[in-house]
């Protein structure tokens, strides 16, 4: 294990504050993939962030500078890869509300992409980190799909119940920070 | 079939030149993807380019926008998605040289990353086109790990006619501009 300096230790503590804990959310699963593709167990990677370029300036050859660009709505997910020999696609995302996650956090091609996904024959799911509750689950895409159908007339969130009933809990530990494939080996491969 | 007025039919023609047949590659893939993707054949799609952001204006609150950003080493390849089930990865370059293709075109970060898919059980692969010849080959990851290898020490270049006897030539046509998957599962799922 690597030994932080004083002052790094301290960033961790402060990152742990509930004001901080989204970016804790992608560090623990970029930490998590990191563990897995170190340990050759599955190999799982995050996807860039879409960006639309309007205006390069090619003044130095080595580097052209990108001066004017917008970030675009994403049509995929944020991570993908591969789980023995399998597809693996999901989003993570996180809500700072108690009893329910809003269907808004999501965009709706990232439902569709899930959905592909799932149609073509991948494992697909979204992992929701509940920050004030410390609570994440692991939620398989066609139950995304049904209640963001259900999204559509009535209610516009899905119930921290519903996680409870039909998704998967994820516990936070020290090397695996978010151990998600192993509920993954559960659900999609028992 | 849409039809193109006049001038979109000028265009056509104007990209079939030599000069620009580099677009035209992409452009045939990702005409080729939406292709798979209206007849649910598959569900292949472009990543986004992974770019490097510097500075964001953060002035008008609806639309951030990205003042100093570079354009960073691609770490994967351009396209992946399922096949009947299967994960599926590749890359797709072009060369103007006729006789072999430059190792130096393809990143040594995209050549671990398709070695990592087929690793875990992904088919991986690149498709070279050369533009001169105007031929297009499949080549499996497989084989492009082996001439990177070789590369190290010797011949930095896969040559045409290493092509001919390990990939498998695709034919460009008018609606599947670029029908890989008739190649794959020539190779894949026999």
């Amino acid at each position: 294990m690597v030994k932080y300096p004083i002052k790094k230790t301290q960033t961790n503590q402060t990152r742990t504050s509930v004001a901080n804990r989204g970016m804790d959310l992608e560090e623990a699963i970029n930490q998590t993939n990191q563990f897995y593709i170190d340990n050759d167990v599955a190999y799982i990677y995050k996807k860039p962030i879409p960006i639309q370029v309007v205006k390069v300036d090619y003044e130095r050859r080595s580097a052209a500078k990108i001066s004017e660009a917008y970030y675009k709505v994403p049509s995929t997910t944020d991570y993908n890869g591969l789980y023995k020999g399998r597809y693996i696609d999901f989003e993570a995302k996180e809500t700072r509300t108690k009893t329910s996650f809003p269907l808004k956090n999501i965009h709706p091609h990232q439902v569709i992409h899930l959905h592909n996904v799932i149609r073509h024959g991948g494992i697909g799911f979204v992992i929701v980190h509940f920050t004030l509750l410390g609570r994440s689950f692991l939620l398989d895409a066609s139950y995304l799909v049904d209640f963001y159908e259900r999204g559509k007339t009535g209610r516009k969130s899905i119930e921290l119940s519903e996680f409870e009933t039909y998704g998967h809990e994820l516990k936070e530990a020290y090397v695996k920070r978010l151990d998600y494939l192993s509920i993954v080996d559960q659900v999609y491969f028992k």
